[in-house]
């Protein structure tokens, strides 16, 4: 199963490729950081990043696009254009007919390294001993694009279920579904995202 | 001069066109709302406001897309979606080699009634008069998209060149200018949009 994550943003959108295996075992495939000038208009800007993801989709057929979730409550001064490269990634994957997945940046730092409040040098470790990387991608973007597709991989089965499994899930299982509880009520907030 | 103008949104997406002919005559030609349910994934809905757009731009070939400026401080439960409705909009426009307008709601009010701060029927009003309609259109959004279109053509001459005219601008012109600087600074708080 082949999963594209995207980090998205407008200045520099991160995109990562895994391959998830047997036994949830992790292959890099690619990683890459779609980059446009804040001197372009918006409407050209999104037009590059959607051809960048297009591009990509087109080159590695993935099974899911996994992209990292917005809250209105992010930063103010970048937060809509993240979320339009998010909604550029989407629609590149609908026009396929690819499932798309969005998770927090919790959700990613539970699913790689078991604590939803790792900080990003735990996170970046973790990434690079599971695929096996000499050293971690640059810039940041493309490093949360490759977590953030390993997270759709790694997440705890069950996970996203409901509470009828809640009282036999696992520590991790509990976490996620506690982090995942979080963002449920935060979407409900930003109905719009 | 063909404009189509998009009041963006996630549930319901205005789009209105209209034609500008000599000394700023303006005449009605179409006016619709692209609707999508909560109930369907923000991909799908992404993917039918996309479509729905690409179909009135290949329809109606406007010359210019006139989209309501979006805010990080607008209202949160939906701003992330009508960030990413007007995303869809710039897209399908760049994608035809179409130039994009950006309009604030002020900037609207400001060039169809005068007053910056008119309120909601008072635009009404003007919209049904300028284009000389029996009954506004509804839902809110359809009206809205119309006036989006209606105040690409009616802005004042001179409106966004800068301050090296302001000394000779008239009054109308002298009220854009001020809100057009507003836009501006809330653009330098807002630059991901």
């Amino acid at each position: 199963m082949i999963i594209l994550g995207v980090d998205p943003g407008l200045t520099r959108c991160g995109v990562g490729v895994v391959e998830a295996g047997a036994s949830r075992r992790l292959s890099f495939i690619h990683v890459d950081v779609i980059r446009t000038s804040p001197d372009t208009s918006q409407d050209l800007r999104l037009l590059s990043i959607y051809n960048g993801l297009v591009d990509k989709i087109e080159r590695f057929v993935p099974d899911t696009v996994s992209i990292e979730r917005v809250f209105a409550q992010a930063n103010r001064n970048t937060v809509l254009g993240t979320a339009q490269a998010a909604g550029m990634a989407m629609l590149a994957a609908a026009q396929r007919g690819i499932p798309v997945a969005l998770h927090t940046p919790t959700e990613v730092k539970l699913a790689i390294t078991g604590n939803g409040k790792a900080d990003k040098p735990q996170v970046e470790r973790m990434v690079m001993r599971i695929l096996n990387l000499s050293q971690m991608p640059t810039p940041p973007d493309a490093a949360d694009a490759l977590a953030q597709a390993m997270c759709h991989a790694l997440r705890p089965a069950g996970a996203l279920q409901g509470g009828e499994r809640e009282q036999h899930l696992t520590a991790a299982q509990r976490q996620w579904a506690v982090a995942a509880q979080r963002a449920k009520h935060r979407r409900g907030v930003d109905r719009g995202m």
